[in-house]
């Protein structure tokens, strides 16, 4: 499948990153939190938050300031969340949050450059990686679960390899091995992926109803109960991503496809047990990388929903939830 | 892959069907037992039975008497189990019966020409999801959940085909859609079963160990546990099946292989929720089958257990349990 406008999708950086700006825009006025507690036991002490009050807190590492927040029920090993292109901390799906943080504490965080964090983006995951460890670091964290959406799969991915000791099990949503499969798409974005980037939506966060569900009346419903959840947020929200960061995240892209060698082999050294997940229909990271993933990573179970593309678990935060908890205990 | 003799897999059907006999000759003595009942409320009342103790029982349809055993907590919908390869009754894992029976009637039974069932076997799985729908119509059910193994899978698919309003929920464990990926394997059997299946194994069950688990030590320990659960039935075991079933068998495997037309377009008439379940590396009925039948079932989920073969649902049994129990409630 090509491209609708016929023009590959690599070269419209700047379009793709306008859309993707366009798109980010109603993410909603950049406050922020006076709050920057830089260490872990504070803000874990922050009992009964949510996705929607948690406050959003700094840590800096590295000469960068890292936007992040941290709630949920401690004891357990807390969970880091990657986030996916171009997203920021209220692009996750409260649902899910609230959800599997009644039995951990959840980290999600901006990576540099990327919201309200400084610095840079880098235009390779191994360089996203990076800033992610040193975050993690800075937290004085151990010992953590990760998971990866989409390219934040791909920077989870990385870490593991980068620091095995630091990663007890890893979950992978919507993401691929390097090498991946994205159906001659230049760039290694699917045609759907630059074509759905690139189109008009109005309202604009109607994208997301293309990005993340099928056409399906069913699941465009899970996408709507999605989006009132998305924007359920409206204090504190976090400051929209720059036209930086989509130029940045296509090029790392560019580069994880582009990874010479024997193809998968590098996923014997994730010797973490792994849970992969998605919908069967994903059409911005086509579903085939997912069972790659599980083929090839020596310890790895999938989890694939029905009638659901790269938002899948966003469509069945339910038992999406249910399997994480299984897999983490 | 090629077979390792060189000889194509197909060509030797005599040689496969006296090594699967072998192989089964293990099941036990041909003990049945002398209670017949006919009436699935005569069957359902007898509780606190298990697949070690249930007894087996016949019903008559069409001229054939079928084998089989019913036990669980009555209530919900009964779950009917379709055999795999060469399987008889004794072929269950106990232990993924007896999990599923504490919320739910499980009913195992022999097919036409299997094992303690009369009749003859069909060379067409058309013809065994017939017999498998009188047998299910002589026990006077008017709706069931469906679950199929292997070639069970094949033809638990064309019962739900056939009679749609009987099939409430739909389970396909290590299965395949017409028109399958077997490697080029001669007869659509995949290389390794050829192989696997014309080894010569000491003590002959070892053949299970190749066939349902991985070469890893823990797949194959997993597969040692299964031996001993598979051994615990020592009363009324069923009666090996004869050396006509694995040549009828195979044959229908051809034909489901050889099917024209567009390929997996016939999925999309199957409309009930299904659970399509494999191992990340099963070599009989390769894995990718089971993403080409959740890509075009219309409501299909698929999980997928790491370093498992064939039997991933018996070497992961807890875990397949309490997903077929999300999965039917």
């Amino acid at each position: 499948m090509q491209n609708r406008t016929g023009v590959p999708a690599y070269a419209k950086r700047t379009t793709l990153a306008a859309a993707a700006a366009l798109a980010l825009a109603f993410a909603g006025a950049p406050a922020i939190a006076a709050d920057t507690a830089t260490s872990h036991q504070t803000a874990s002490q922050a009992g009964g938050q949510t996705a929607i009050t948690a406050a959003t807190r700094f840590v800096e590492a590295n000469g960068i300031r890292y936007a992040y927040r941290r709630f949920g029920k401690p004891g357990k090993l807390p969970l880091v969340f990657n986030q996916h292109f171009t997203g920021n901390l209220d692009n996750w799906d409260p649902a899910v949050l609230d959800g599997l943080a009644k039995d951990r504490e959840v980290i999600i965080f901006d990576n540099a450059g990327v919201g309200a964090s400084t610095g840079d983006v880098p235009t390779t995951f191994a360089g996203m990686a990076t800033n992610a460890e040193a975050f993690i670091d800075a937290l004085g964290l151990k010992k953590v679960d990760l998971l990866g959406f989409s390219i934040g799969g791909m920077i989870a991915q990385q870490i593991t390899l980068d620091r095995p000791e630091l990663i007890n099990k890893l979950i992978l949503v919507g993401t691929a091995p390097r090498n991946m499969d994205a159906g001659g798409g230049q760039g290694h974005l699917t045609p759907e992926t630059a074509a759905i980037f690139t189109a008009k939506y109005d309202p604009p966060e109607n994208l997301w109803l293309k990005v993340f569900f099928t056409d399906s009346e069913s699941s465009q419903a899970a996408g709507r109960a999605f989006l009132k959840r998305y924007f359920s947020r409206t204090k504190d929200r976090d400051q929209a991503v720059s036209d930086k960061v989509a130029p940045a995240q296509m090029a790392a892209v560019g580069e994880w496809g582009d990874h010479p060698g024997e193809r998968f082999a590098y996923l014997k050294d994730i010797k973490q047990p792994t849970l992969v997940v998605s919908g069967t229909h994903d059409t911005i990271v086509y579903t085939v990388n997912s069972l790659y993933l599980v083929q090839n990573l020596p310890n790895a179970k999938l989890v694939l929903y029905p009638d659901a593309s790269h938002g899948a678990w966003y469509q069945y935060s339910s038992d999406f939830i249910a399997q994480v908890n299984s897999f983490l205990k």
